[in-house]
């Protein structure tokens, strides 16, 4: 490389550590809000929340970042860079076109209105009005058309959206996956409910002891692998994952003392998402390549050690005994009737109360409505009536009212439109995964049965986690399945799953 | 006031204001690091902290916020400020200046010396060996003798650094009022120390549950009138307390199963300084004068709390009984008993270890010390001699080697000369206060003794948190007693105190 070349990458790599930084500190102020900051103190928290936002976003979209970006990107200069310094090019040019296309007094007006957006709908879902938010819904929507104008269209305006979340993926793809799943999960799901061999989950329904609830879910966390030199488990009213650096990723989760589970499922979920950040290579640390490659990929995670170890018969027969030891005489029944009583299907209007196999049927509402409304020109005031009408179709059951309806989900009022189908997508790759670590990792279900998750993580770290967005998502997927992301893996899972429980 | 003059306050408010948003985010960060921040985080937050840092001193020492201190100094303009805009440019014109005279490469090599300073202080405190700590220790004193130099020296170069601490103290002063303390306590600990009536403090030593003192050091809290709204309690090694804003302020403590009483008065310490920071005006939030006036001033309140209040003979008459519910037949024995063995007087070598009364024994030995350093050139290598001489005249004791002698304080390691005369100011500041009180709250004893402590915190309110840095130590102390700074009424203190327990 030329001298000025070294020089420009030397800069540009200056640039981006930065930012990292401020991303530390800004991730940092919202963990600590989020899990027991005292109230009085949150307007000047917001206000210095505010003011880094402010100063990281003039560090992302300067013109000195431009230039360095543009110096790079030369044939000549663009050549001589190393695997990842070309990643690093090519993911902060994305960021910086981003940033850059969209006038700073329109992006600043978009954060008010957000910010006023999630007030509106916190209100509107207490008292059930949707009337009250549907203006503010409308706005954020005018926005991000206009944010779609600004980046341009995809093959759809919605692909715009969907790209922000999950590179590559297109509603052509996903009208693909979703198609599938839908026509086999519609069915399942009505078989399920007419079967006559619906588990007793009544013993799951006692009081448990918070700090021993605590002391479990430590103790699984430790079994996954779960670094506690580099990551650490709070509580929060709802629980999220924030990887700061592979070196300090931090995780949630909420203790109900009328629902053993709850904590638990939340605490493996979230333990998931952190796997994936604690394992990241550590030459990325300071880029913008530190982090998941998308959220469907880092959804997969949350819901491989969630639903496909968390929920297994293998898993429980390994640790229910624990469990048990843990509660004395609250848990007195076999592995068989614990493992099917979390595995309840119950259809019902609340997505994150669902199961993990109606779950789906909740995202494909979703992304039906998302793309009506920004392929299709829907208005906010039609969604109540949409949104009813799909909870019909997909799922037999229509909500009373707003709450338990269209209101449900904070994603929409803070603007996260082409966000929810990674829940689905990370299913997908979930068990799409799932086959070929059990081809690839011989005796993979006994590993699981003897409490040996060692390899699993192992395993999934040289195939996912080490490469944070080295890789793109297709890369991920195809490097490990060697075909791209296919619904027929979950629908496979599913079915032989919930058909042995339900015994269809 | 000219519209130039108003726009250009606003512009010096704001970037006074984005100052102390830097501060606010950076305040999080370090009581994150100390409260339980996953080690492995360590290397990148240090890097966070370290580009925060670098802003925020550019910011504070930029030539535009050179303009603006100038044009508003100005007579015509600064005649027009109102008091607080006018304190706020005093204040800022002390910081801007101490910070614009330091070249910024002096500083950095500053910064990084004081890290491997504190190092190697670590290490010599483990191993014993000071020979190996005190080449940094050289340097620290060599680089705080050039900043005396770009400062400017004082009467005497030492008050120079007097003055970082507490603002308008000089060696002239602390002379007087350290020596009439001295006349006074060093007598007064030989006469305890050969009076026969010592109090039993073997009840104290037994296992503490940590859940039960950690209950009870909340509700001793929660008596001071600490707003749980605006701040938290947490733990960490060393007890510290941290204000972000009066909105939110953070204290630790540290529990030890051994010992029921060093948690409670580390919280009621710590809850001393918390409540002069969450009681700051509103108006002062986001300028440089949200803070205590001064260490002194600061140190006054966690000492009249802790020692004043909390080891006072009404607070245990009080108290005894809620602690004791706590620890069902372990602390059966009256408030006399009680109140007699919290006090006990010790003379020993570890100055965080000593009591009420022979503390201000080790801060005069420091302090003369410091005063030797930087007034008469005493080396390094001096210093173990020296320190060993001083603690036989004061205590009449020697340390039997570095460790429980010069190498036990952190302070000089990170070049932090002048901070230590402040706990024994804060001492002194906390009797005269008392004293003012007494008068001016009728029956305030007996408000002590039935548990009424409101009166007391916003008595302090009125004449001390509410200010901030609006008005020196000076004005704080004199505004109560109507006097300056005197020892004498610690002396008086200390000796009515003691002179009752050991019945000398």
């Amino acid at each position: 490389m030329t001298e000025t070349g070294s020089v420009n990458l030397q800069h540009f790599k200056d640039t981006i550590r930065k930012i990292s930084r401020y991303d530390e500190a800004l991730n940092v102020l919202y963990w600590d809000l989020r899990t027991g900051a005292p109230r009085k103190g949150a307007d000047t928290r917001s206000e210095v929340i505010g003011t880094l936002s402010a100063d990281k976003f003039k560090l992302s979209t300067s013109e000195e970042l431009g230039g360095l970006l543009a110096a790079l990107e030369e044939p000549e200069q663009f050549g001589r860079l190393g695997e990842i310094d070309r990643r690093l090019v090519q993911e902060t040019r994305k960021d910086y076109d981003r940033s850059v296309k969209i006038p700073p007094k329109l992006y600043q007006e978009y954060v008010v209105l957000t910010s006023q957006s999630e007030s509106a709908w916190e209100e509107a879902k207490a008292s059930g009005d949707y009337d009250g938010f549907q203006p503010y819904l409308d706005k954020i929507i005018h926005y991000t058309n206009q944010f779609i104008d600004l980046w341009g269209a995809g093959d759809t305006r919605y692909d715009t959206l969907l790209d922000l979340y999950e590179p590559g993926m297109t509603t052509a793809k996903l009208d693909v996956v979703f198609g599938g799943l839908r026509e086999k999960l519609v069915p399942l799901a009505a078989a399920i409910a007419e079967s006559a061999h619906r588990p007793d989950t009544g013993f799951l329904r006692q009081t448990y002891d918070k700090q021993a609830q605590k002391s479990f879910s430590l103790y699984i966390l430790e079994q996954m692998g779960f670094d506690f030199g580099a990551g650490r488990l709070d509580e929060s009213v709802h629980p999220f994952a924030t990887g700061l650096s592979p070196g300090d990723v931090r995780i949630t989760t909420r203790y109900l003392e009328n629902d053993v589970m709850s904590a638990l499922f939340g605490t493996i979920h979230e333990g998931g998402h952190a796997l994936y950040e604690q394992n990241i290579r550590p030459e990325l640390i300071g880029t913008t390549l530190c982090g998941g490659t998308s959220m469907g990929i880092h959804e997969s995670q949350s819901r491989f050690w969630e639903n496909v170890i968390g929920r297994s018969r293998p898993f429980w027969e390994r640790y229910l005994s624990e469990l048990q030891q843990r509660f004395p005489g609250r848990l007195d029944v076999d592995a068989e009737r614990f493992y099917r009583a979390i595995n309840v299907v119950e259809p019902g209007l609340i997505r994150i109360e669902a199961d993990e196999l109606t779950y789906n049927l909740h995202i494909m509402i979703r992304y039906e409505i998302e793309k009506m409304i920004f392929n299709d020109g829907v208005k906010a005031a039609d969604l109540p009536a949409i949104w009813n009408d799909k909870y019909r179709d997909y799922l037999g059951i229509v909500p009373a009212n707003n709450r338990e309806g269209v209101l449900q989900d904070v994603h929409w009022s803070g603007g996260a439109f082409g966000y929810f189908p990674s829940y689905s997508l990370g299913n997908m790759y979930a068990a799409q995964m799932t086959v070929a670590m059990e081809k690839e990792l011989p005796g993979m279900w006994e590993l699981v049965g003897s409490g040996e998750l060692q390899p699993l993580k192992e395993w999934l770290t040289g195939k996912v986690y080490q490469y944070g967005k080295l890789r793109t998502p297709s890369e991920i997927i195809e490097g490990i399945s060697g075909k791209p992301l296919d619904s027929a893996y979950l629908v496979a899972y599913l079915e032989k799953k919930y058909k042995d429980i339900y015994r269809i």
